[in-house]
């Protein structure tokens, strides 16, 4: 019996790909894996082919891949590796949804595969969009293929859009909890560890994602991700404090009526989303209880305590390849960061010093995308090894 | 040139009725108005007719027609009165929109003389829907004719259920900010005055409905409302206190998304809405500012210190001529209470006498419903007599 929704999953083993098995697992006659990627989480990759028997896999390398056909013995399951891997994957002759849940500007290639091969694309690595929105936008347009948003933000907005007709909003509104450190002045994150860093307060998230709300990059990436998932320009795009990540996000319109998503901070409800829309589907998560919550709250978004998120309203307006760049920049300064070698204020300072740096090219091609990118993670390599404690 | 929405305004010098004149006068390109009916506020209608220039306008009786037309002199506007004056004004050849903001079960007629005409309904008089929803929206099925809310409450879950399917609704939840007393126990009620009853914390409104915010029998309305509306069984539809008006309304559906529809609480919007639908246009309101609002409350609804809420479910639930005797013993209520007849908690004691003295009727005929309406008025008025201070 073919399901109404064939899923390549790109990033099975992390936080968004565990929650997609998740609601697959809750809906096997509607869905079904037809491959997966994972990086090297060997072990609980293996688990899930176990258990959701994908045609195709694909690990990070030839040794992870060497180690799952090991482990997974005589299975029919095809194994791949590397990028190769990761555009077969995502191009499965099976998939009719790709779910991208990578993480970082590897999101980009794959992406494009999957659209080129005519996939709805579940979008839940926003990098892809930050690095290459102007070529993701287009050829989607282009092959007419749906993005449907995952991030719960942008999720919400795609909820308030439904019905709506695009010419008649006038702002959207990203609400942002403020991270883990939003009761530490700036003088007080000076010393901040890892280990706190990972506290994110409302969701359970991965680790990159969880420093990158911390520093709010995360909600400057989602800004970035807002002008190209629903074409507005960075004018209409604002951020809002909400402490208690109820509201997900909301849409005004041009008659002042706002439009907002709530719901308990649970990711597998923007992932069933992506996957039953335009229809909703049973799952089990726990309803909102606005009672119990009692109140919530908002503040002013404060740019000079989160001026990673100044910085990405800036490289979004100026365009071209300033956004792949602090994309990629932030991608190695967040990984320096989790390995310990760099304190947590040094990563805005990595980031903002590449950015500085970068003489960027308008409408570049994939190509420059992808020179940007490492000409990025090269320059971040070289502010590290002078900001390295 | 004929306009998008030509309306007859059924109510026009009531707070409904102004604001949607407000509306009408902001887009003189889009909407016109063709009809007006009011009672008894003379020099205000005439003002009224001298801006819009209505083809016929209503009042409510023959003294009134006399004093209108001596205001008017030599105009050219047909002036009708009484029962079938409304009517003549709800299906006027040229209108092609009916708005009912006539405050009572007044509104049944003239509401269902509109559709009958084929007129799509903007709704604003929860009394009709109360006293005979079943009629009415046989009646606009039957006609093909669309009814749009424009309580508050009700255009919000209209917004919320835009793009989404109905059999995916799990719950509706509306909001109720507490009414004038909120914050005084029910000993404190004995002895409030009218005068403080018609302060209501968030909406300017009219004095009717003010008095049925402050005994909650405003919401168990709209709880019928919803009821017929959007045909959801009691079980489905639940109340919680929000002490800002900032949310409207909420619409949960079975993945536990939550859809919601906020502003600053103006009427203008959600009366635009109706006009304007599906479409949206700008409106010179305040925009929603949720940091300066800084903080939303939520708190259980609290039947006990509301018993009226309480018993429109069981009104609702049983059905029949039920909510017809509820509504009808409540106006003569709050009519009273108004005049200084009563005391506030006399309200609730008179609407659940006449309520409990009712035997009902299943599946009445418009004419059951009218002679249930008329009997619940002289009964309430004979409590009124035992009650009266």
């Amino acid at each position: 019996m073919k399901r109404l929704k064939r899923i390549s999953l790109l990033g099975s083993t992390g936080s968004i790909g565990k929650s997609t098995l998740d609601v697959v697992s809750q809906h096997p006659e509607e869905f079904s894996v037809v491959a997966m990627a994972a990086g090297s989480n060997i072990e609980l990759l293996a688990e899930q082919i176990e258990q959701f028997r994908p045609e195709l896999v694909s690990v990070g390398n030839a040794q992870a891949a060497k180690e799952l056909q090991g482990r997974l013995g005589n299975s029919r399951v095809e194994i791949m590796y590397g990028e190769a891997g990761l555009e077969e994957t995502a191009k499965h002759a099976e998939a009719n949804f790709v779910m991208t849940a990578v993480v970082g500007s590897i999101g980009v290639a794959p992406t494009l595969a999957a659209i080129e091969a005519g996939k709805t694309i579940g979008l839940a690595n926003k990098e892809t969009l930050v690095s290459a929105g102007h070529i993701v936008m287009k050829a989607a347009r282009d092959r007419g293929v749906q993005i449907i948003p995952v991030d719960s933000e942008h999720s919400a907005i795609f909820q308030c859009l439904q019905g709506e007709r695009r010419e008649d909003i006038a702002r959207i509104i990203l609400t942002a909890s403020g991270g883990s450190f939003r009761h530490l002045s700036r003088e007080e994150l000076a010393d901040v560890t890892v280990e706190q860093a990972l506290h994110h307060p409302n969701w359970s998230m991965g680790s990159k994602i969880t420093i990158d709300s911390a520093t709010m990059m995360n909600k400057g990436f989602e800004v970035i991700e807002a002008h190209w998932l629903f074409d507005l320009p960075y004018e209409q795009i604002e951020c809002v404090l909400h402490y208690e990540s109820i509201i997900h996000s909301m849409v005004e319109y041009k008659d002042r009526a706002v439009m907002a998503q709530l719901g308990t901070p649970d990711m597998r409800v923007p992932i069933q989303y992506a996957l039953s829309y335009p229809k909703r589907m049973p799952l089990g998560t726990e309803p909102l209880d606005l009672v119990k919550s009692g109140t919530l709250h908002f503040a002013p978004m404060d740019f000079d305590r989160y001026p990673l998120l100044q910085l990405a309203y800036e490289c979004g307006r100026v365009g071209g390849t300033h956004p792949t760049v602090l994309n990629a920049a932030n991608e190695v300064a967040v990984d320096s960061f989790l390995r310990g070698s760099i304190a947590f204020l040094e990563i805005e300072k990595i980031v903002r010093q590449t950015c500085e740096a970068h003489q960027g090219t308008s409408h570049p091609s994939l190509e420059e995308i992808l020179a940007a990118d490492q000409w990025a993670r090269d320059q971040a390599a070289s502010c590290l090894g002078v900001n390295k404690r």
